[in-house]
This record gives structure tokens, C-alpha cells and sequence, in this order.
């Protein structure tokens, strides 16, 4: 692509280095926020940058929050023995849609992925190990999706927490193999909680 | 969607104003800016803040340009005489592409649509009349898409261009009608121009 303006090509650039958008796609995007209110585009760079420079993460589940704990965490009608481990934020906004979970989350901002280069030091695992060493969790709830760095992960964690007499369960399978969970419908996500299953009866042996 | 945080919110929700991004797309863009480094989040905010704050047309084709009088419009090798008339930049961009075409551009910004409130007054159409009353245009080529929007621009212009001896021709339709010219391919798009017709031929009398 030609451009006549660097700015023009500058911020094409820029918006196509965002996951799935092209060239096109991103010449597309950026003629409309021209042809918008200056306070438009604004608006946009002003939220992106407020959020990458303010962002919080719960210091407990390390879930996306404004305030040091969130508001899952520190409500005290939610049971604290009781934690689904998942991926990330949009895990935990999937099956608080549902209704059906009323323990806490642990989210461990990705998966354990060798090809990745992602490793357990990647993610909050030894955070999740030490709060349940600290005896409070009486079951922990794998709620990552089904694929194999998901599969590898769970057990990880399930090695990690040997010896300390907590129940482990993985959501169980109304949700197709592979799907990722932000895309289940809520019924099938809450039945898929609630019929949660041994982690060891889905241990492929 | 029930977010954790304000912030998070906001961003999610000034990115969905994008053209063909919803709200999940727009959550996953955000997440993805989240794990990059900041540069990058700044990087985007500046770009697009420069580009909108600093933005400049050319004041002869008012193709965006980063100087007063662009690079096409001051190229003395360029033929003055014969200008194309296209919607936006992406039409110069798919033109300049195929180099076949070696007049100038008239960039209208649009199409007369009476659905969508675009009037005359609303595109450069009348600078496009100002400058071929001066005299240098001998020829016209209309190259906008082939809708009613684009068809009604056209005859609205020939309407204003009539007694001052301008050959108007349109791009010849090797170009399934309704389609975009950003989309044709360079060789069927270069042919439509050297095969031009002139514009009385074209109309659906
Ligand atoms: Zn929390
Ligand atoms: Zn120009």
C-alpha cells in the first residue's frame, strides 16, 4: 500500500498491529474515525491509554479490578472454599452471566504453552498453590478449556496441590471439545458447573 | 456485559464504536493491547490523536496529504488536463496501484445521498466546478461504485460541467456493477480506465 500522508500511514500501521485486523480492515477503521467528531477518536486513545496505565489486578484472584480486591472476592456471601480456576477475564464474566457459581475465581492469565514459551512462572499458578496451602479452599473447580496446554496446565496445578486434601473437578463436557468457553450458552456453561466431575475421572488413562 | 472495571469497560466500549467491531471483538482487541507493552498502547493513541489533530487535504484534489499541495497534484509529469473523480482515498490508493493512470484526482469525500443527509454542499463537488470553469480540464473520468448514490453524483456533476466543453467519460464496467473499486483486481481496474466510455453512453436512458 501507497500512502499519500505518513500520518494516515502511521496510524493504519499502528491499528493493524490489533490481532485479525489487516491493512484494509485497519484503512477502513481509521478513514471512519475521520470522518467522526475530533472528540471520537479522543475518546478512544484517551480509554486505551487510562486503562493500560491504571489497570488493577485483584491482589486475590488477579482478575481485572479498579479497587485492590474485587468485588467477588470480597462479598461475603460467596464461598471462599470453593474456587473455579480460569484462563481469564472473559471466563470469569462467561459464568457469572450463568448465575449458577457462587464461590470465588482464580484467574491465571493464560495456559501453560511450551510452543508459547509460556511457563508456570507466565501465570499466577504459585499464587493459587499458596492460598490453598493456607487452608481455606476445600475445592478447586478446572474451568479451562479443553485443549491440550488447558489439559497440561490442570494438571500441573493438580501435581502442585498433592498432599493438602483439597477436591479438585473440571467442569464437565456439555461444552464440545475445544469450544472456548466465552461462546457456550449460558445453560449449557451452568449445567456444566453444576455437573462438575472428579479432575482424576477425567484424567485420560 | 458485566465488567470488573470501569476502565476495562470504557475502553471495550469506545473501541466497539468502531465500524464492524462488536462489543466481544472489541473485549478481545482491548485484552490483546493488555498483554503487549505499553509502547504499543501508545504508540496506537498517538497515532491516531496525531493523525486526526494534524490531519491536512490537499488543497487542489483534497486527497489527504501531509503537504499543502500533494505529491500527485504537483508532479509536472502528471496531465492536468484529465482528472478522475473518485469517493476517498482508498479509490486513489486502487487507481495509483494499477499505473495506468497518469492525469490528477478530484476526491469528492462522498456521494449525494438524499437517505443519508449527503448533499452537494457536503462533498467538493463545487471546488471540482470552480476548477474546471479555470479552463485546464479537458476530460473527466467519473470513477466512483456504480450504485444509485454513485450514479446520481455523477449526473449531478455532468449537470454542472454543461457548455464548458469537458469530454466526461466513466470507467468502463469490466467491473461487476455494485462492487468497490478498493476490491477489483489491478488488471481488470487498470483496463476500465484506458477503456473509458464517455458518460452520455452510460447513462440508462
Ligand atoms: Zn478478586
Ligand atoms: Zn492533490
Amino acid at each position: 500500500m501507497e500512502f499519500s500522508s505518513k500520518l494516515l500511514e502511521n496510524a493504519v500501521y499502528e491499528m493493524s498491529q490489533l490481532p485479525g485486523i489487516g491493512k484494509r480492515t485497519a484503512l477502513r477503521l481509521v478513514l471512519h474515525l475521520l470522518k467522526q467528531p475530533k472528540e471520537q477518536t479522543a475518546r478512544l486513545a484517551n480509554a486505551l491509554t487510562n486503562l493500560k496505565d491504571n489497570i488493577k489486578f485483584c491482589k486475590s484472584c488477579h482478575n481485572i479490578s479498579d479497587v485492590e480486591v474485587c468485588e467477588i472476592c470480597s462479598n461475603p456471601r460467596r464461598d471462599e472454599s470453593l474456587v473455579c480456576v480460569v484462563e481469564d477475564i472473559r471466563d470469569v464474566m462467561a459464568i457469572e452471566n450463568t448465575g449458577q457459581f457462587l464461590g470465588l475465581y482464580h484467574v491465571l492469565g493464560g495456559k501453560i504453552s511450551p510452543m508459547e514459551g509460556v511457563g508456570p512462572q507466565d501465570l499466577t499458578i504459585y499464587s493459587l498453590v499458596d492460598k490453598a496451602k493456607q487452608g481455606k479452599i476445600k475445592e478447586l473447580i478446572f474451568a479451562l478449556s479443553s485443549t491440550m496446554e488447558g489439559d497440561t496446565t490442570n494438571f500441573y496445578i493438580y501435581r502442585q496441590l498433592e498432599g493438602l486434601g483439597i477436591k479438585t473437578s473440571t467442569i464437565a463436557r456439555g461444552i464440545a471439545v475445544g469450544d472456548e468457553l466465552e461462546y457456550a450458552d449460558e445453560v449449557t456453561l451452568g449445567r456444566s458447573i453444576l455437573n462438575r466431575i472428579p479432575f482424576e475421572n477425567s484424567l485420560k488413562v
